[in-house]
């Protein structure tokens, strides 16, 4: 038998400590939004292969882990003997936005009208693993469905600022961008309609690439005159000051509850989802190199799946990310956690002990039972390590909570 | 494009009141095992799908969700031209057990000697759909590894009656019997060694065909003697008062906590799973037919990985029976849920909504932001359905907290 035993490539297995931290930062997320007025709710892991891959999901939509038929419709599928593409008949979910449409597609009859939803919880994605990239990560998303009016954008953003506060990322800020005012301003570009998405597929390496680099690739795809006009119009853009009439509730709200500077209008945002109609955000921290998370308006979406057009918009957080930048103290503020060391396991000294445990739950502590070994200080380090912060001995005369001699671990 | 928009099947979508519930109702389990001195791991939802049908999974093996590979891996999979078997290269987790063990075996020089582990999480089965079994259901499960003495069980067996207590199935117990003891009375039946697990299968079913249908299936597969030796045997079964020297640990420990009638030693019980090897529990409450949960020690299964031999006990909530048992009113103990009405959307008023949201959090209230609609009594309908239980009206004048109106949902 291999001694050298691993998850699978790209996943995680995470120790007592990690999730600890994981667990911590994520309810706090929830109970911000759930605070807010937003409802939790949970979709399966797994949709119709057919559904993640409708053209919804962008390019995530190859990404997507396909699971294979099973039984007699297998055995079809082998024997149509076709290239692979038929085996699989359901697949992992790449994001939490294709299936928060199913749902609401499916559930919106016992819905309120304007439905704000939460949904945390893991996706999958068959990336080549990559550092800091993972084959399953968590995302946690708000949406409002059914709310055309900015009161839905201001209220996604209120929260998740709130949220980002609420675990201690308060430099975040988020970038915002309207996708009609993009198009406008390719239209005076002189970029032709269907060259829309590949131009700003361009500009949205800003970046990466700097003015310079941008110039030169719109040039090479659209010709000099395009090129020579967005020397001027990228130059132009960094000295944008004034935000758009359409943006300038958003800015207005956000700036009376947390002041200046948390909202940053950004010409020059993309995004790369082809879905968003309206409103775009991205949210960025100075001590990461990338977006922390992002989303923006898709009114579109939902009518694929129920035929009839419902406003939405939705923003993430990318849990990941975010969760790297918590510092590990944050979640440390535990309940007094404390080792009970038994003197012997007869059946006197356990009955004694899990009276006094009983006891010690009644003042609040944590109580792990623990056999005395021979060397107690070594038991106690590697618990120390796991956060336990006191022990007290118990024998079969130990017979009151008074009995006990409680010690912090040295 | 199809109205009629599904989960896949066998798999449920959560609204909002049913994940409120099943939120509640594992963070409660969760928590009562954290104060037991227990920690929270995570392993990934997809393992290696050699290591999950390498035979530690019983029946399950078969019912396990297979990930197709990918890429060049695929096509050269799919050239080899197979059986189809050599299609998929991962595998979603049918139980926590496997995962558990794997995990030990990678992560063991990070962990305390004794590890006190607590996994609760998706699993998914690809039985066939029917009432009450799911394809994907959760599981809540602790376990000991690397202690062989009967304080092991007795913290499993004593954190499960409080974390069912937790949720209020007081009525719980749990039926105890040992593997050992098990094959002793086989051995007095007659049965060869080979004959068994199959002996083992028959007599689980007492309680669905009884005595009568025991003695015959016995008879068939066994012959005559078998038989008639059985219908003694079991007769007397049903009067064994006395337990066995090797349980008298745990139960004199129990009933030293919870009192009498918590543990049942029931000498008939087997449990499906091949890898038990002493003592075995199954989880039962008065207002179920089946099971609510069950566990046992499984000493030989780590081993399997790491080429030594550790302890393992565990012991796992059935969540999906257990939260159908709880009443619906014992989540319902939230926060003051509120929603504050705009009376329109200019910036004026948002902002003001804003500044008096903040003084109701402060206050502990939840806050729900709605415009007003043409009919405020629908929407406050709507929204009581959801749990909310005030609202409050907010104008550009709405200067404090002290000037909002806050009534209860007629």
């Amino acid at each position: 038998m291999a001694k050298d035993v691993h998850p699978p490539r790209g996943m995680r297995d995470f120790l007592p400590a990690e999730k600890l931290k994981r667990d911590f930062v994520l309810s706090k997320i929830r109970s911000t939004y759930v605070a807010h007025g937003f409802q939790e709710i949970e979709t399966p892991a797994l949709e119709d292969l057919e559904r993640l891959t409708s053209g919804q999901g962008g390019d995530n939509e190859k990404l997507a882990f396909r699971v294979m038929k099973r039984g007699e419709e297998l055995e079809r599928s082998l024997a149509a003997n076709t290239d692979g593409d038929n085996l699989a008949d359901l697949g992992l979910r790449y994001d939490l936005t294709v299936p928060l449409t199913r749902y609401y597609a499916t559930n919106r009859s016992k819905l309120p009208k304007v439905f704000k939803a939460i949904q945390t919880g893991p996706v999958w994605r068959a990336e080549r693993p990559q550092k800091g990239r993972y084959r399953q990560f968590v995302q946690c998303d708000i949406d409002i469905i059914g709310d055309a009016s900015p009161l839905a954008e201001i209220d996604l953003l209120v929260s998740s600022l709130e949220a980002l506060e609420a675990i201690q990322l308060t430099d975040a800020t988020i970038r915002v961008n309207h996708r009609v005012l993009l198009a406008k301003l390719l239209d005076g570009l002189g970029i032709p309609e269907d060259g829309k998405p590949a131009a700003m597929i361009i500009i949205d390496k800003l970046d990466k690439i700097f003015a310079e680099g941008v110039v030169k690739e719109l040039g090479e795809k659209f010709g000099a005159k395009v090129a020579e006009t967005a020397t001027g119009w990228l130059a132009s853009l960094q000295s944008v000051i004034a935000t758009p009439a359409e943006l300038q509730d958003i800015f207005t709200a956000i700036e009376s509850r947390f002041g200046k500077g948390r909202l940053r209008f950004d010409p020059t945002l993309v995004r790369g989802m082809g879905y968003y109609t309206g409103t775009i955000f991205e949210i960025e921290h100075p001590e990461s190199g990338s977006s922390i998370g992002g989303g923006g308006r898709y009114d579109g979406m939902i009518g694929r799946w129920t035929g009839e057009e419902v406003p939405a918009v939705g923003i993430s957080i990318g849990f990941e990310r975010a969760v790297d930048l918590v510092p590990n103290t944050l979640a440390d503020a535990q309940p007094k956690r404390l080792v009970l060391v038994l003197d012997d396991t007869s059946a006197g000294t356990i009955g004694v002990a899990l009276a006094r445990q009983k006891d010690l739950f009644e003042r609040g502590y944590s109580v792990r039972l623990e056999q005395r070994p021979k060397k107690l200080n070594l038991l106690l380090d590697s618990l120390a390590e796991q956060g336990f912060t006191h022990f007290a001995a118990v024998g079969a005369n130990s017979n009151s909570f008074e009995s006990l001699d409680i010690k912090p671990i040295a």
